[in-house]
């Protein structure tokens, strides 16, 4: 124990940040390494699943798209904490605002939705109302994470439903008792299988990604229905895609037909993220979106992983084209807060209904000011969107040789298929070791998710190194790099 | 618009910290006053229901147990922020913290559960650990506010009964398949009637304290039972306080034997806050707990509001004396982050199925650490204690000459009622234009949250005003303070 403590405690000189973001990754160690080994066996004496741990990363030393962990090992960053890292590891443009007196103000204490500082208005207005998805013009910033906002948007949405049954008019005695005693509301959202939406009770319904995030829990009997099987590239297999598209639309008509609970709104995301990078084209989200109208009820964008650029566009559902029209837009990740823009007929009509005594973290909705900033002047959008032709081109040359399939994406969110689960772990064991660090989604996909600053020069290192791993994998002569 | 634009952009001159804390409130404008108004309409138009809005503070102004407001006001805090407040406003302690470099490496980015920084095992062994309620070593400091606190309990309870029911086996298919269809799992939490446990799905169906917080919203169908309903002083009122106790015991075990649905665990607040600051007796805790423990089921104690210090004590549930033994503490709010402690038995023996991308907040954290330096460097639980004494004879010594009633309290963790939700109103009301910031709960009562730093000698401006502003409701000859 003693020895643990000795080795904890060397942890904490820190190194510099490394002045400029690496030429390369470096690997120095097995992964995780002996100090990493140290932190994992610490941390399991008193907290968290230790299998549940990736990297020890060194915030200080970390650098761009380059994560620096306990052991000083360099990885390349294609996973980025979970699609939540915008701009990098200790941008300057962040560093730089860090040091501001507004920063230190908010500090030392948080805000609750009752008294909230001076200034919260103005910072809604100016940080969060220019990036508000078209017509969605109220924000809610109040959640604590992505399934939050979820939860927020269907409650949204319940309001909404409950709202137009009651015909504008008060609830009743009844109404009021019943829902005090959890008794008699069959409202229900709608989700699509294989869709992530998060772990509180009510977003982890509609979650349907994978059994061990429900495994023993209670959830709603809330209806879903399978999501469009698309192959890809689209247009090579049109004739399947269209029928499974037509299939799937069918199925939600259906559902507003036959299910048994009133179904306020449905909850889609623009790609299938956890799920497995799922796609379906704008035009099945344009019908999707007025079936759900045509029957009175709300579309809302689970953007907790597609929004803030990484697909090319600020928001994912802006690939609908223009005829886009969600009704509620979640955020989080990439945003640093969570929340959720709404059309503004929508604001529930009673105080404290729809409501959270947190309302947003000043300190990180200052940190998506810089980052909206960073994405203007450096025009992040436009990069995703060639760094994705680097990475598409170059899987699609790999396609040729291994066998890696369904190659899919849009601006840099992307994701590829090996043959199952096993394999596709495989491949990001080998990636790490390789010094590149990627997870999974789905059954057997490879998901990409690097920062907003991704360069061609991080793609050619990132094909580079997925070659060697297939290579390593699937051939007896692996070439180095 | 350009007028109101002004009058906002006119506010970002911000006026420094107060030097001291002020020697009392003064009231200067009407509350709201005129730049509060502006503020409201700003906020008005692209978020959130004015009218959950109490007061804009001015973060930057405000000093210690008080709070300046956006037009200047100093008001006395009883209320800190829905009792989030635990040692004033822009302690020098946080405010030095916050400049230390520490701060600054986790200002420009969150870290998730898979990647953590390398410090954060040391974070956790050396800020959270210290303070753990004995015998729950271990820690989840994932969650982003109270409800995904108590969401986590739960969980964690769940899984317990669904091993205990399986007998260690590993999960059938069958069972996998149904998780991820929403299908065949009767287990439940059983709440107290009047309780607060948050407002996410799974937490909202424990949440049984008025009806506007879940109305129109699907709930589970889970058992709850009614808190005994206490008369203060309590042994004034033995006899009819213990029948109470009693009757809810009865009902507890009813309950166990008679549920259609698995009970497996029952959430418990030490206090019941929002729901009206209701009390029992240690010894109805101690035999609830023997009651949930003889059904295999878990005690999950609620300290989201109760934690950290407030009612004298570090934790609540320490009130039930040497035999308390809750198997998780749920914690929010003065802990600055949220999360629970458990016994490590329950770990969930699946990586993955207890989980959460967000693994706390660091800088969160290293406030936490030096609220409890400051806490026993200030010996605040005794402060705590010595302030609430104070303050229950001041009010003792009201009751005698005016309507109020029921004062009861641990530390200055305290609450008195008026004859109805109205009176209760129109106190608060009076209080702030008095300059002091308090708030109800339940549906007659006055709460008070002070900060942990809170005095004799704020007790007594409290007091004070109390007085005022009972005698300008109650008696026509008004005497000023």
């Amino acid at each position: 124990m003693r020895a643990i403590t000795k080795a904890i405690n060397s942890l904490k000189n820190y190194s510099p940040i490394l002045a400029e973001e690496p030429a390369g990754p470096q690997v120095l160690t097995d992964i995780p390494g002996p100090r990493s080994k140290v932190l994992l066996s610490t941390l399991n004496n008193f907290s968290q699943d230790p299998r549940t741990i990736k990297l020890f990363i060194d915030f200080k030393r970390s650098k761009g798209n380059y994560a620096v962990d306990a052991d000083g090992n360099v990885l390349l960053e294609t996973y980025s904490q979970v699609a939540s890292l915008p701009i990098g590891y200790n941008h300057p443009a962040l560093l730089r605002a860090a040091r501001s007196p507004e920063y230190r103000k908010y500090l030392s204490q948080r805000q609750t939705t009752e008294m909230p500082d001076k200034n919260w208005p103005t910072m809604i207005q100016e940080i969060l109302i220019p990036i508000a998805p078209k017509g969605l013009t109220e924000v809610i910033p109040s959640c604590g994470c992505g399934a939050g906002a979820n939860e927020y948007a269907y409650k949204l949405a319940f309001a909404h439903a409950m709202k137009k049954n009651r015909n504008g008019a008060s609830p009743s005695i009844q109404e009021l008792e019943d829902a005090l005693h959890n008794k008699g509301n069959d409202l229900a959202i709608l989700s699509f299988k294989s869709s992530f939406h998060g772990r509180t009770f009510g977003a982890l319904t509609t979650t349907q990604s994978k059994p061990i995030h429900k495994l023993g829990l209670p959830t709603f009997d809330w209806p879903s229905i399978q999501f469009p099987d698309i192959k890809h590239p689209y247009a090579e297999n049109e004739t399947h895609n269209k029928a499974e598209e037509n299939r799937a639309l069918a199925e939600l008509e259906m559902a507003f037909k036959t299910s048994s609970k009133q179904i306020a709104g449905v909850v889609v995301e623009p790609i299938l993220g956890e799920g497995g990078d799922k796609y379906a084209s704008p035009e099945f989200y344009i019908r999707l979106q007025d079936i759900v109208h045509q029957n009175g009820a709300l579309v809302i964008a689970d953007e907790v992983q597609t929004g803030v650029g990484a697909t090319g566009k600020f928001w994912g559902h802006e690939h609908w084209g223009s005829h886009a029209d969600p009704d509620i837009v979640t955020f989080a990740k990439r945003m640093q807060i969570s929340g959720i823009f709404y059309k503004p007929h929508l604001r529930a009509d009673r105080a404290y209904s729809i409501y959270n005594s947190w309302h947003g973290d000043p300190i990180r909705l200052l940190n998506l000011k810089t980052v909206v900033e960073v994405m203007e002047d450096e025009d992040l959008l436009a990069l995703s969107r060639s760094t994705g032709s680097v990475l598409k081109n170059g899987l699609m040359e790999l396609q040729r040789r291994f066998p890696i399939s369904n190659i899919r994406g849009l601006g840099s969110f992307m994701a590829f298929d090996l043959d199952d689960g096993k394999t596709a772990e495989a491949l990001v064991d080998e990636m790490i070791k390789a010094g590149v660090n990627c997870g999974t989604c789905g059954c057997r996909s490879i998901r990409l998710r690097p920062c907003l600053t991704f360069e061609a020069k991080h793609a050619e290192i990132y094909l580079e190194r997925v070659e060697y791993a297939l290579r390593k994998m699937f051939s007896d002569n692996p070439k180095a790099w």
